[in-house]
């Protein structure tokens, strides 16, 4: 069994991600930590609620940061056109009298307490702005050593970025919280666009799955705003960002990696940029020394991947 | 026939790519102008001048910059462990009593006045820092739409750079200059590491050409060094970045590109790095709008390269 947290903005793409986990038979999920950026901090912690609900699962929620780990960086836009104003599609979404309420307000100190609890067994998996875990590696840099790994979706390194040319939304929104994230002695594992750009599920693929359960009918439901904004880019499907990630630990065998320091850039016109440092490739001396070893996800078996994706959401 | 100002660096493989363009029966060479880079200006110019009358060739050699476009960036430090103390491998050069002395000592002037007497006509292929492009640019903006071709060899687009993980050494060197050239209203090919990092020469190929002309000779000589410092990253080869440029001008159909705007960054840690926005690609207003569409030349056909280099070397 996988112990994780799940730090999420939801968020279209995150709720495919969210039902992945509720549902693979080999992860436990022992906590969901909210994040902004698809949406204000309340509205992803409200989604995270609600499809807690939706996809029955028991995990506690906890709220994380509604800005930016430096207070001098503005939250930025938030993605209406892409994930809707309510951060799911902008699909009607019920407000229940007896919704189980938040269990905590406190996201970097519930990662904080749960890796404590866990010593040496907790994977976080962040699917959104990484401000909760670099707010976490503040207060408490002893945890970097108790966490298993780090799985981030987020970053491209060899194709473009998706919010600028040469950034991707989840590191652009927070990049100094990325860049201390990717320099923490942790291990890391960064899938990005380079693998996220070839992993899509098509409109008919996810109609094909609605009818097969209440928590699929509403995926497909909340997901047809992020599909039409695709059109520019990827005809009559969605870009699966935050599922790859969460396939990435359990199926790593699917994915190839490239090994080396990262940074991330939090000025100018690459801001968010993430750069890695190929291990081995000689350099005279520079900013990526003397830093850890991280995995960059620049390959995958797109196929097999989606096939466990659509298997794995109809358990 | 092609019109050819070869502004350049020499440096090893600029020497291959003057002795490339000297022999190439559909170059006419209108001039060499110099710059810094691989040596300081008064080692690259007096390079030139030596490898005029080594090679047997006739056009005017003009002095261009020794200092950075941006008065306040220094010149950093210059790669003797890659081209020799010399700029040419270290060898031993001749000082004749009697050498034919530089024609100018203002390469931007130079740029200027040839491509005025030759409108439409002229193609720059540019393989050392981007600095006489700039000044010339900065002095006559009517010049971009005179020139007609701008080949660089420089960049990394899709593939890590070699000066820093971010950045290559032509653009690394003068970011504010290349920044300026790339966003100019001409059409510029960008021959980069996505492409030169493919086109390798080996010591014994370079050694069986050697003996068919005392141009080849002092070609195979003078790269020695080059081939011990690239023993890092390949064995027993050099890689062929110049010469790759002075190719893209004669065979494009060797290469295939990818259009769109292009920035270089010109601070913080990814200073130098060339950043495509791929044309037709949707994102956010931003950095790269409105400016020119250029070519990045991100794919090659190596073998046939290599086997038209050595051809024309050998005419
Ligand atoms: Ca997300
Ligand atoms: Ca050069």
């Amino acid at each position: 069994m996988h112990k994780v947290i799940f730090d999420t903005d939801p968020g279209v793409d995150d709720a495919m991600a969210l039902l992945f986990l509720a549902r693979h038979p080999e992860i436990q999920l022992l906590g969901v930590t909210t994040v902004f950026g698809n949406a204000a901090i309340e509205v992803t912690t409200r989604n995270a609620l609600f499809l807690r609900e939706a996809f029955g699962f028991d995990a506690p929620v906890a709220q994380g940061a509604g800005r930016c780990f430096d207070p001098n960086r503005g939250t930025g836009h938030f993605p209406h056109m892409i994930h809707g104003a309510n951060g799911l599609g902008d699909i009607q979404l019920p407000e229940p009298a007896h919704r189980r309420p938040l269990d905590h307000d406190d996201a970097a100190g519930f990662i904080i307490d749960t890796v404590r609890a866990n010593p040496g067994e907790v994977s976080i998996i962040a699917v959104g702005r990484m401000t909760n875990l670099a707010l976490a590696l503040r207060r408490d840099p002893g945890i970097a050593g108790l966490v298993k790994d780090v799985t981030l979706m987020g970053g491209a390194f060899f194709v473009p970025g998706n919010v600028t040319p040469a950034a991707e939304a989840n590191i652009h929104g927070d990049p100094e919280a990325a860049d201390l994230v990717l320099t923490a002695p942790w291990k890391v594992y960064v899938v990005g666009l380079d693998v996220t750009g070839q992993t899509q599920m098509s409109r008919p693929e996810l109609a094909a799955l609605a009818p097969k359960s209440q928590a699929l009918t509403l995926l497909d439901a909340l997901s047809q705003r992020y599909i039409d904004f695709y059109d520019a880019l990827i005809p009559d499907a969605m870009l699966v960002h935050d599922t790859c990630a969460c396939v990435h630990l359990v199926r790593p065998d699917l994915f190839t990696r490239t090994e080396g320091a990262m940074r991330v850039v939090c000025e100018g016109i690459a801001t968010g940029q993430t750069i890695l440092k190929p291990q081995g490739r000689p350099f005279p001396p520079g900013d990526w020394d003397g830093l850890p070893v991280q995995a960059a996800v620049t390959g995958v078996q797109s196929a097999a991947v989606m096939a466990l994706v659509a298997e794995t959401l109809a358990l």
